[in-house]
């Protein structure tokens, strides 16, 4: 790109959005760092369209000036996915002004936000119309919509309710050319050709943009019970996750495994948290959670009968919702918080059949320990899901930078372990720049092929969100 | 094509699937006519290969000389998906003989299947282990998974688990060029690219054909309750639908609505069949069903409360599971006869946003009467889903013969109006050769234009069930 391309093209940008909703230099800056602040890209601007006509010309000028599109909503990703590369040459669409909720069925249950809308104020139009937006993770208070949908966000509720995926009935996009596709459409069966809807969920902004969605609503629960259980071997973790569903059915709406190293992290890290069960006498703990009328009632019985069976090796039920918001706060905050005191980690976001959790756990844990004997495999996540944060933290004999030199190396072989379980090398955080390189090894020539021929088919420039994903 | 090409053809696939899977004349003519007998197709050939590999091999053989493939499971699609066209080029790819249950993973909840599994088999080797696999349809007795990913099914329990696609997690597929895709992941979380098993499910075989499914498995509920329901106007059964939601949760499985004038035919042409409420006395009816532990006993009360509240008018909870089985037979099979008995009628599969359903019901009412006055609705479907069968029947003051001369008019009349309510002309049957002229009427130009994108970048030959849905 000729530098008269580039100012030509931010004349026109400029123009057509506003001379305020272009910025470079230091306004440009935070949209340009990953929130891990592991990554530092550049671009020839930051754009900020109100609309998804704005962002259809954005579409439209970048193309005909050649240029790529790294499309951002709340910029909480943690694989890259909404960063540009050094190279300075793409412009960064910020939806972060497409912020409005455009309406609530509550007769069809249904939402339509724009993609800009930060997840907690959907959940808060939600249940100010006296329903559930289920959807739930860390970042809710600064994630966008349309993020959650371009990575298939995930969460707690997945047990329950599905991922973003599942949640969503339609789409508005903006496609490579710069055309809009109006596929808000509410509807719970619509079998009229292929699922557009699904293509774009989960591509990460490299088939076009979401600009809207219209997503499914349920009833709040009448009430939440937790519960937090010790077991002593993960085949009866399983096998009371199994006794949990038969029982509780969908009022069982959270099933959250942690590792017994993971609490002694957070005692020792964290010691003004609360330990809902102090001994950490065994191996394996979860937290659950159950939505519903009487669910309290049942959960107590369930932990009762388990307790009694040997299913469960010690059971604490929350008695009060501040008792529950305790449980809730060493599994959402305690546990990193305990993990950042302890030097970091190396991170990972796996899924494996259910069934296959044993197994994966216990070869992985010896292959770590071939690797470098005294790291120390921090196990904790969505069970109900398959889905495991195995983090692996530092041996503690050794300096903290040791474990570091050894990321690119336990990645590889934590992957190498989901995958030879049958598993995901990303459940629910997605691929972006940080697993883009490491997908060729886990996915077949032909899947991946299959992939290439659809990006070719709707974005033929490559001009969108380039060197992500594939 | 030749007859050189056909006969070698022919000799190529008699050699790979062995002569006695490659049928011609009397043999292959149950395959060449779709279940309602309006198609009369040929092909050159009806093949059954045993397994993917055999599927895969004749899909090379096909290729190589240039020749259509027709995929087809248990043959009982409403749209014609699966007939062959007439000028008998095409091969017919029967996937009866791919009929095994290839896993059961209990811990995981899941099942893995062949493409050819007759629906009712799934459901009974799932039973078999304990578990619910809750896809059920008219034809669960013939049609086979494959078919149902082909059409993304759906059926009655949809409101409570979703179609097809919400209960499969991984396919195994051939690609047009005869390659074998495994993406039989029992993953319920795995963000790693584009979701090639969306894109597959609901393509009809027109992308490529689906020779397997790993798929979701529940809790065998612990007992089901049944409940028919009177209602003074369409408002009043949207009411009481948004109540059993919020007071039911997960546990209402079912909420069919059944018009009187529906009743009244079963009444007349039907004497045998019970009427839960045989009065008929009000407008609109609802079939309920819940599943779980207590689920009578919140039912009885849901209608109790309805009652006195106004929302219902007249309610009878079955006493007995033979009670509750006339309930349904009433909805599965003597509504079914009543049409038929009485000259049969125009049948449509729409779905619109539920809070639309009383417009839509008005709307069409009303245009079919200014179409031909004494043409008569028969409305019924899955209100919890906003999908409704409205099949017109004749005018009683003419001959039948006269309705099925305006055929093509109703057709255009009731997906105008569905299409106008933000609705769908196909919730579950999908499109066929039935409804492929009409797709672009209900469809935008850029929809069509990015499908066929896709179509032309995954079957660029056009050889994968080539007249079907584009």
């Amino acid at each position: 790109m000729t530098a008269g391309v580039a100012e030509s093209l931010l004349a026109a940008l400029r123009a057509r959005l506003g001379q305020e909703w272009v910025w470079t230099g230091a306004d440009a800056e935070p949209f340009l760092t990953d929130q891990r602040r592991l990554l530092h890209g550049r671009a020839l601007a930051v754009v900020r369209p109100a609309d998804a006509e704005e962002v259809a010309a954005v579409l439209r000028l970048c193309r005909a000036a050649g240029v790529p599109v790294v499309p951002q909503g709340g910029n909480t990703g943690l694989m890259g996915g909404a960063t540009p590369d050094a190279s300075g040459q793409a412009v960064l669409l910020s939806l972060g002004r497409l912020n409005r909720v455009l309406a609530v069925d509550t007769d069809n249950d249904t939402i339509t936000v724009q993609a800009g809308c930060v997840l907690a104020n959907v959940q808060e139009a939600a249940s100010q119309a006296n329903r559930l937006f289920p959807l739930s993770l860390g970042s809710e208070g600064s994630c966008t919509l349309g993020g959650n949908l371009s990575t298939n966000a995930g969460g707690t509720q997945v047990l329950r309710y599905g991922n973003a995926r599942d949640l969503t009935l339609g789409l508005e996009v903006v496609t490579a050319e710069g055309e809009i596709w109006n596929g808000l459409r509410g509807l719970r069966k619509d079998n009229t050709g292929y699922s557009l809807r699904d293509l774009y969920i989960g591509s990460e902004g490299t088939l076009g943009v979401i600009t809207a969605a219209t997503l499914k609503l349920y009833p709040l629960p009448a009430g939440q019970d937790s519960a937090f259980v010790a077991f002593a071997s993960i085949e009866s973790a399983l096998a009371f996750l199994s006794l949990a569903r038969q029982r509780l059915g969908a009022a069982l709406t959270a099933f959250e495994l942690i590792g017994q190293a993971v609490l002694a992290l957070v005692a020792r890290h964290v010691p003004e948290q609360p330990q809902p069960l102090p001994a950490l006498a065994q191996p394996w703990y979860a937290l659950l959670e159950t939505s519903g009328d009487d669910s309290g009632a049942a959960l107590l019985q369930l932990a009762q009968d388990a307790l009694e069976a040997g299913v469960v090796a010690d059971a604490a039920v929350a008695q009060s919702l501040q008792q529950a918001s305790a449980f809730w706060r060493l599994r959402d905050e305690a546990i990193g918080v305990a993990q950042a005191r302890d030097g970091g980690n190396v991170k990972h976001d796996i899924s494996v059949p259910i069934s296959r959790v044993p197994m994966f756990l216990q070869n992985t844990a010896q292959a770590l320990q071939a690797l470098q004997p005294g790291l120390r495999p921090m196990a904790f996540g969505h069970l109900g899901d398959g889905n495991l944060h195995y983090n692996v933290s530092h041996d503690p004999g050794q300096p903290v930078a040791r474990l570091f030199e050894l990321e690119e190396r336990i990645h590889d072989l934590v992957h190498a372990q989901a995958h030879a379980q049958g598993g995901s090398i990303s459940a629910e955080h997605g691929i972006g720049q940080f697993k883009r390189d490491a997908l060729p090894r886990f996915k077949s020539p032909l899947e991946l092929a299959l992939m290439r021929r659809i990006k070719q088919a709707l974005d033929p420039l490559n001009l969108m969100n380039p060197g992500k994903v594939l």
